[in-house]
């Protein structure tokens, strides 16, 4: 997958390999800050041999990973693959520091400890993404910390007080009188001195990073290092096909997720997004997606192609095998029968063991007018779980994700939170 | 004339020195921010016998101190009268960094030795002001410069960028679009970390220092110290009446000249501000200035009042004898002819050392027709020299402050600069 020249390569050669790099990156991406001074830094990085550096920040703060999380990850591994160099900072400084008015709640202060153990848990999660031979994990405690009062005046005069207050938040808290902490100002240099301290050629972020990205430009350009180029990424709409994907919200697919839920998930992905997905959380080239694309607008049904996602993204965390059991089992599962689109959810306790456990759900949720008429129903074969019929109350429940087919017509899904025994 | 209570003092004799420092203290003063808390500060001192810390801070960069510099040096020598402790705070760490953008001129980086030898040249003349025994000196550099970035942080955590923006300088460019280095924030910072670190009872400032002051009593109550007492000192109104006193603009008296100028100099005080320089440049009690004023008031000549003020500011720099001389001199000189009171001033080269050197001025200016009219006049008795007739071309010019008469009605006043020999 490497690509560098040699001494038979030609100019020509290494424009195609330049545009194939530009061709991968720009897939997804959003903006890219500026174009031309990426393909300037890909053409030297072919011929020098010398790979570029990407940088990607993290806060470390919210440990669970989900598809919404991979989209710069992605983009960051789909570069690595052509040999370049990711270094993850991940912002402890910022962290231990907390916010030392307390007036923040979603800033709060942690120890060293906590943000080593966060670190670590989400460098697990990390690396089911990137490549981890090419991935340099840092914390910006290790330069920043050592930052003494003259260096903080030096890195406050790269900029001024009018340009900090055009970042939208701060601009929106001035003009409605609330404050803003002299400190928060420091956040976005903290994270452009950063890229200084690396000396990035890339950043990547959302777009909730705009400001903070620009401002490593200008810092750098201010230090006499070339600017980095931002490249930034949509975020990801969660299943829902409105909202953000967030945990909070439920909408999401967590890269931690069992073969079977990852691929039920996906196929839960609304018509209208299953190209977006392609592009922003799977590594598919373009040329394909392309062809995706086409096969859609030339009328096929959409249900073929969201197959090919739910594959291709359970590939991705669980290998191909998984995924093809996956796609098997959910075959079998929610298409052999007759599954509603809207079935109602119902998320257990997590002490869900066997079928009988389910009643109390069942009957507070109206779906069955009592535990008896449930036993009665269970006896004459008129229940199923996951498409098979079941005559037994002590039926063991094995999938998180758990759809009763009760009678003839209602059908619930049951989230059954992860056991060590299921 | 320190005050302190014994084991005989009583309530009342405490509140009355209270009182009694209260009236000097606000001698003079624009604002007292606040003064119950003032009052409450000198009776603990008073009853502890522990003296309280004013803080003064001060700029080196223009280590020339003429009276205008005097108003706040003055009232902290009165409050060191009654056993208060001063500690001056030299401003080097902000000279060593200077302004890291390089925009402002006025603000240009120091060396340390720089800063020192100011400081040093500076102390020299404060001192003909201060109690060197109850004056202790620091550089802020000893302090600031070891804060790291998690310190300085939370420094920046103490204000908010709105306070910030109120500042009159700030807001005034923040609308007018002129940038505000980031690194400009944190000057009032500093100071008001400076109060921190002395843990200073007072701060002494003009009123151009109001929003850097009342940030040191933030920041003091902020990390649970006793908010400093602010006091505000007027900008004193140089000879012209008009302007403020300034070294440029030619208005001032300089704590370094000579009796008989410094003395001449306070003559040309406007008899508007007689009262006013009573107030702000000398340690006159305010009863003594409350009967000045009455005799003022009562219609006695102004002339009479001003030659008590150039006595007693001749006499804080000089001593009593100086002064006086200094008076007897000016009397003999300047009040016993029929000086106009509006003499036409040239100011010398410093190469003039007798009466021949002054020729090509007076021809310059058109007081003569030539130089054999001067001779000639010189010759015939018409020539005086501060009051004594002279006949000789040859006669040493002795005074800094030379005042010729030529023929009946020409008076030039010449300012001599400084000569060894003079």
């Amino acid at each position: 997958m490497e690509q560098t020249v040699n001494c038979n390569t030609t100019a020509d050669d290494t424009e195609a390999l330049v545009r194939e790099q530009l061709k991968i990156i720009k897939k997804g991406a959003l903006e890219i800050i500026q174009e031309d001074e990426l393909a300037a830094k890909l053409r030297r990085s072919l011929t020098t041999k010398k790979p570029l550096t990407i940088k990607l920040g993290l806060d470390p703060s919210a440990p669970d990973i989900h598809l919404g999380h991979t989209v710069v990850l992605r983009k960051v591994r789909q570069m690595q693959q052509f040999g370049h160099r990711a270094v993850i900072i991940i912002g402890d400084f910022t962290g231990k520091i907390g916010d030392p008015t307390g007036r923040s709640k979603t800033r709060k202060q942690l120890t060293e400890e906590q943000v080593r153990e966060n670190a670590a848990t989400y460098m697990e999660q990390i690396f089911k993404v990137l490549d981890r031979e090419k991935t340099q994990v840092l914390f910006n405690s290790e330069w920043l910390a050592k930052l003494d009062f003259e260096a903080v005046i030096h890195l406050a005069a790269s900029t001024t007080v009018a340009r900090l207050l055009e970042r939208e938040d701060f601009s929106k808290r001035y003009r409605n009188n609330e404050p803003i902490g002299l400190h928060e100002f420091f956040y976005p240099l903290m994270q452009a001195y950063d890229s200084v301290q690396i000396n990035a050629d890339i950043e990547l972020g959302g777009t909730d990073q705009t400001f903070n990205i620009l401002m490593g430009r200008t810092l750098q350009k201010s230090v006499g290092q070339e600017s980095q180029i931002a490249i930034f990424m949509p975020l990801l709409e969660g299943l829902d096909g409105v909202e953000k994907m967030s945990k909070s919200l439920g909408n999401y697919i967590g890269v931690d997720e069992a073969p079977e839920i990852m691929f039920k998930k996906a196929m839960e992905v609304p018509d209208n997004l299953i190209l977006r997905y392609f592009n922003l959380v799977t590594d598919l080239h373009p040329d394909e997606i392309a062809q995706l694309s086409e096969r859609l607008s030339a009328g096929e049904n959409p249900r073929q192609i969201k197959l090919l996602l739910a594959e291709h993204i359970t590939a991705l965390y669980h290998g191909e095998a998984e995924a093809a059991k996956a796609k098997d089992y959910f075959l079998s599962v929610f298409t052999a029968g007759e599954l509603p689109k809207d079935m109602p959810h119902v998320t257990g306790t997590g002490e869900e063991t066997t079928l009988l456990d389910l009643i109390p759900h069942l009957t507070s949720g109206g779906f069955i007018s009592s535990g008896s008429e449930f036993r009665r129903l269970v006896k004459q074969g008129g229940v199923s779980v996951n498409g098979e019929r079941v005559n037994q109350l002590d039926t063991p429940l094995t999938t998180m994700e758990t759809v009763l087919k009760i009678g003839k017509k209602t059908f619930v899904c049951f989230d059954l939170p992860k056991q060590n025994d299921r």
